[in-house]
């Protein structure tokens, strides 16, 4: 990929409105554009990432046994009505009327919908258990919409939803997802802890946050240390914000982004829009909910605030743009650039995802820009090149390898 | 994947709203679901479809050098007052305001959005041509949404748009997307004419429609069979429903539905945005600008018009849900039943994307629902598998071979 087609609009200066570093570097490096306050495009370098998050969810999910579909944004009143939100969820509710006046919003979640869209076929308790999720634009009328994609109007979410004849069939699909979501985190290379939590405007008994560590999360999480800890996350029976009880070891206190939350409904949407189904011994019952919520454009920055050092990135493997990145020191129509080309083409071929710096801008210019792209290995065509020796950086590493043209385009990245 | 777990609510009876026989498979067989008039949930195997048709765009647009990226559906109206559509486009755009009270719409397409993404960076002509395109829900408030997908008031669009410092350039755009869309539609298998068109709403110098042949078209078109044609598409200079010239053949009429357009917008845009460059005699200039839409959603109901004889469907191999269609007769827990699980497992682990009719259900009832499904081979696991008999249909040639189960295993499919 030739880096002039992609689109990416850097700002030569530090943009004054970001407080926080994913914002700056997001804004800086051309990966969003904002268009009003909360609402944001997604450039060619960000949507790629965005992709790719989306694939390890997707793959996470579909493994366990959860199907795709995908809901309208647009909601009927009614069915909001039906559940008692169309009042309760107020100003973060985006309301429209269409062309004959029949009132609407745009979905901030679909509990409504994917209740309406399993209740006339899940009848019997024969056609459950199901798993639904989708990925999908969402809209919330946030009164302060800050720290870029932190906290937007218009975002990306992966809601899925989970329908049980019982109450121990819940229990196994939220902890099977629960298990899909930690295989989630860690592919994404994040440090988070999973918290008990409050379970506000969607309600339900039991739930539980993904907290991505970070200073500058809008929450603070209470937990000990005391026990083992196998992954990148530690479990804690603690509420965000809480006191911390007894005996539980060394008390810490850190920030956390919440990139996931998971909750056990129970019949808290069945009920109210008859969502019931015949049992094995013929009773008629509430179908048992759960509902389990990642925030795709908010995992973006939570990545980015993990994986840059002084605004430097270093993108995880998983979800890089682009795997190598060719920086030419010559430009367009020389020696050197042509080679570049080629090396782009070998790899490619060998299906690996490379940007080529194809503009004709100083090394320096295309070294600052590469600082902001964060891909894992760097090639640089410099004077070298015309006996036949190029360098190889490894980001990760700092390690620098002069290598032969030939070893570049055999190597295993 | 198992077919229990991927909710196909199929309906027992003919839906009686639906006129054409893409939309009757459509709901009887579990493919979408109407929340309100042209407002649908595409569920689990309709889903499956577009991501694939998607992807194929992805792939043609990708290789001529197009970046893809998400602009918002929320579109303040500044924006579209700088275009002049805010009034002139109706009823169609839907408005709302925020909890501050601002205007809004919801992007029924994104020129006004990605106009203003672009001027504050192409300010010179070294920063062009540039390829921009998404894949995105849009909404627009038809008078009276019908045919399901065909003419929905939430529908997903791929979008492209394109920028050139001279009109050469953009023609030589126009000729690449056109090409790409060319094998898209032959990668898709269907059939389709290329007819010129009138620009409507987008407004625009040139453009033309891909039309999908058939019956139940909206539009006429007119055309003659007088050239000679390599594809699946013959061209003609013939307006949409517009009396043929003389001297062109054979004339035909044919009924279409309009599943690609694509204009050339030229300074419609640019010039009431002020977007412009610096060219090379250091003059400043409005950028020329191409648009080019697909209606991906549409796109499946006009390929599942080609593809269903007497609404028992084939989906063509690039788009299929899957590929194979397991069909044990017995039930659970049997032995043959265990079989179909070890096929499923084995052709899973070589990549096959299958699905496997776990569902104590009667084979006639399977089968019913299987024609809905329109997998290219089916495995029927019978009475003759505790001989290590199995039967294994082509839909396609309706051929059946009886194959051991290692036969069937290790079948390139």
């Amino acid at each position: 990929m030739k880096q002039s087609l992609l689109f990416i609009p850097t700002l030569r200066d530090m943009p004054k409105d970001a407080e926080i570093s994913s914002h700056k570097i997001l804004l800086k490096g051309g990966y969003i554009k904002q268009q009003v306050a909360g609402v944001y495009t997604y450039l060619p370098l960000a949507y790629r990432i965005i992709k790719k998050i989306e694939n390890i969810i997707r793959e996470e999910l579909d493994k366990i046994g959860c199907s795709e579909l995908l809901m309208p944004a647009l909601q009927t009143k009614d069915l909001w009505v039906e559940s008692g939100r169309w009042d309760a969820y107020g100003k973060e509710l985006m309301r429209l009327k269409d062309r004959h006046d029949r009132e609407f919003c745009l979905g901030p979640t679909h509990e409504e919908v994917i209740t309406s869209v399993v209740r006339d076929y899940a009848k019997s308790y024969k056609k459950l258990p199901l798993a639904l999720y989708q990925i999908q634009t969402k809209f919330r009328d946030e009164f302060r919409p800050r720290f870029g994609l932190m906290r937007g109007r218009e975002f990306i979410m992966k809601d899925l939803y989970t329908f049980s004849t019982n109450q121990e069939d819940l229990d196994q699909w939220y902890e099977k997802i629960r298990n899909a979501y930690i295989c989630i985190m860690d592919r994404l290379h994040l440090k988070y802890r999973i918290v008990n939590a409050a379970s506000g405007q969607i309600g339900g008994k039991s739930s539980e946050e993904f907290m991505v560590l970070c200073d500058i999360g809008e929450d603070t999480i209470v937990y000990s240390d005391s026990s083992d800890f196998a992954s990148n996350y530690e479990l804690y029976p603690l509420e965000v914000g809480a006191p911390s009880p007894d005996g539980m070891g060394t008390i810490k206190h850190a920030k956390g982004i919440e990139v996931g939350h998971i909750f056990k409904l129970g019949t808290k949407y069945s009920e109210p829009m008859s969502l019931t189904f015949i049992d094995v011994d013929n009773s008629k019952k509430p179908v048992i909910m759960g509902c389990y919520g990642i925030g795709v454009s908010r995992l973006l920055m939570a990545i980015l605030e993990q994986h840059n050092v002084d605004l430097k990135v270093l993108w995880p493997k998983s979800v890089a743009p682009f795997a190598i990145h060719i920086l030419p020191v010559d430009k367009q129509g020389t020696d050197g650039f042509k080679l570049a080309c080629e090396i782009e083409e070998t790899l490619e071929n060998r299906k690996y995802e490379v940007i080529l710096d194809d503009r004709n801008e100083s090394l320096g210019v295309k070294l600052n820009d590469a600082d902001l792209i964060g891909c894992m290995y760097r090639i640089i065509i410099g004077r070298k090149a015309k006996d036949g020796i190029l360098e190889l950086k490894n980001m990760e590493t700092n390690e620098i390898q002069e290598l032969t043209i030939d070893d570049i385009k055999n190597y295993q990245y």
